[in-house]
Order: structure tokens, then C-alpha cells, then sequence
């Protein structure tokens, strides 16, 4: 049995519920770039989807543009999170690399995978494109990172660390090219497939040397 | 001292130059393309580029989404013929599998890599879509035949042929994404950090059992 729910509103309720509004007014226009392309998508179709009215939108975003920057950011903040954890982490270099690989596949497998991936190339404003620009290359400054504390100690083989974070990077963000036809993995399986691919490699491992999971 | 050129035409130039020109229109249409974005270029802007009236495309090519096609064919050919050579090597199925990485790294620097990876987002017809498609598919399914192949013949250790195929190929066509704004290495450069990465794995390997150069 929960707390029984008051008519009066408590203070903060207010915020919160905005910024509930405000994700699922996010989510929805995720779901319709994602589904129809960004082009083909018009406000008015994302306040249908809502039952609401356009005017009710701009509440909560001032324009598509934005709309579209919103689930961009709202993506890429998973990865970000994701990064976030493993610099936390008392983990290796590829311990904590693995780890940024696993949330961003989840990231890009959900609903904002698409605007991830996409949101850079619809003809934004210069300003926006900007901005998207300058998020991405702090998701690759974390990833080269982490690829050179890996080869510092030991946990990583000698490598080039911006190729190796653009492979990765590229094979991750291609899943959203991929994944609205065919999700017959989940992002977990995705990922380990791709872990198991990235750690140990094409060439069979002499027996015992393996393993994504263990330094 | 070339042959002395001769005024009269020879049977089959006709052809030939047709064949040439025919090149210069769709190469124009990569780079523009790549430039300015599909949806940002007209089949004018591609005339005056080439000095030539818009009449004089339509010799070559019935529409714009017609050139986008040309394009990605041009660009998806070459990987075509990567993977055309290596199912004649004498090799294992890694090794076929490299060369076709390789290949595919060369036409994805091209003027082409640009609309062969954004080709099929581009709100072409139906029917174009779905030819895009399958010649992707047809690429697809021969990287996973050579994984497989590579399984068998123990040169590649246990793997999802499917995932390896979709990580390749991913790594591989965001290449277009980055490569306009940094092109610091050559397509063979990028090609052997990217043959490193995916036969050796992250992990170091006991010295002496790595290379993506020899079985």
C-alpha cells in the first residue's frame, strides 16, 4: 500500500510534475524523428500524439530545433552517465572502457538512439550544430581516455587511441542504423557480442588468456 | 611519346567517352553532395560545376534521386570488388576478411563514402530505398560468410558472425562521418589501425601470437 495521495499540492510538486510533462513531450518527438525522420515531422504531429495543444509545446521547448537538440542531449547524457560511473570505477583502463561501452549501447538502442546519431546532420542552425558537435567530442575525449590509461596500465595493448575510440564509437553508433529493423538482441546481449569482439578480437586466443570480463 | 591522336573516330570512343562523362557527372554529384548535403543541392548547382546545361545531365542520369543511386553504387562497387578478390585468394577466411576491410576503408575516404553511408536516409522513393537495401544486404552477407569461413578454418575464434559483420561494417562506414574533418591518415593507415584493433583485440596479447598480417 503506498502513502495515500493528498489534493493539496506539496511544494516542488509543481516542478516535478514539468519536468515529467517535459520528458514525455522529449520522448514523444523521439519516437516520431525516429520513426518518420526529422523532416517529415511537424509540431503539430508530435501535440497529436500527446492529445495536447501545439501551444502546450512551447511550454516546454521554444522549437523542432530544439526539440530535436533536447533528445540528442538526452541520449548522449546516458553515455555520459555511463562515462561518469566508470570514472568512478577502482577498475583498468579496459574494465572502465568496457563499461562506457555497455551504457552506450544502451543509449543507442533506446528511444533517443536515433536523434544520437542523426540529430548532427538534419540542417541544424550553426549554433545548434555547434553545440551537438561539442557534446560528441567530449564523449571522445572520455573514450581516448580511457583507452590510454588502459595502455598505461597494462589492461590495453599497444594501440592508436583515437582510432580505437572512432571503431568504437562508429560500430556503437551504427546500431541505431541497424536496430529499428532488426532488435532481435537486447542492448545487453548487443553489447557483449560487441565487447567480446573489441577486447579479445577476431584471431582465436590461446585458451585462458580471454575474456571481456576479467583484466 | 604517346600514339599521335587522330581525328577520326575511332569505332567504340563514342562509348568510352560517354562512359567518361558519364563518371564526371556522378563524381561532381559526390562531392557536391558530400558538400552541401543532398536535400541542399540542385541538379543545377551540379551543371554549373561541371560547366554544362541541365539538359546535358539528363543524358546521363533521369533525376537527382537517380544520382544519389549512381553514387552509392559507385561508392558500394568497390567494396563489392574487395570482396569479389578476396573469395578468389588463396587464404583464410580472416585473411579474405581483412583484405575486404581494407577495400572498404578506400571507398569509404572516396568522394563516394558520403552517399554511400547516407544514401538510404535520404527520403529517396520506396523502390530506390529498397534497392539501397538490398545492395547493402549483399555486402552483409558476404562479411558474414567470410566470418564463418573464418570460424571453420580456425583462423577466426568463436564469434556472432552477424554482430561482427554489423561492428565491421559500423566502425568502418562512420568513417565517412569523421573523415571529411580530419583526413590525418591515409585510407590504408586508417585501415591497419582498424585491422589491429578488430584481429588482436584491446587486450595485449602474449608477445609473438598477434599480427592482422599473418594467419
Amino acid at each position: 500500500m503506498g502513502k495515500p495521495t493528498s489534493p493539496w499540492q506539496v511544494p516542488g510538486d509543481r516542478e516535478r510534475r514539468r519536468e515529467l510533462k517535459r520528458d514525455a513531450v522529449i520522448l514523444a518527438a523521439a519516437r516520431a524523428f525516429r520513426e518518420r525522420g526529422y523532416h517529415n515531422t511537424s509540431l503539430d504531429d508530435i501535440a497529436a500524439l500527446l492529445h495536447v495543444t501545439k501551444p502546450t509545446l512551447y511550454y516546454y521547448v521554444s522549437n523542432k530545433e530544439q526539440m530535436l537538440f533536447e533528445c540528442f542531449r538526452e541520449g548522449l547524457g546516458r553515455v555520459a552517465s555511463a562515462c561518469g560511473e566508470a570514472r568512478g570505477a577502482q577498475a583498468s583502463g579496459r574494465e572502465r572502457l568496457v563499461e562506457v561501452v555497455r551504457g552506450y549501447a544502451e543509449a543507442i538502442t533506446s528511444d533517443f538512439g536515433w536523434c544520437m546519431v542523426r540529430a548532427e546532420d538534419q540542417d541544424l542552425s550553426p549554433a545548434m550544430g555547434a553545440r551537438i558537435k561539442k557534446l560528441k567530442s567530449g564523449i571522445d575525449q572520455e573514450m581516448r581516455a580511457l583507452v590510454r590509461q588502459g595502455i598505461t596500465d597494462g589492461s590495453i595493448g599497444h594501440c592508436d587511441p583515437k582510432m580505437t575510440a572512432f571503431a568504437l564509437a562508429g560500430a556503437l553508433n551504427w546500431i541505431a542504423h541497424w536496430y529499428r529493423d532488426d532488435a532481435s538482441l537486447s542492448a545487453a546481449e548487443i553489447a557483449e557480442r560487441f565487447v567480446e569482439l573489441f577486447v579479445n578480437g577476431l584471431a582465436p586466443r590461446p585458451s585462458g588468456v580471454t575474456s571481456g570480463k576479467s583484466p
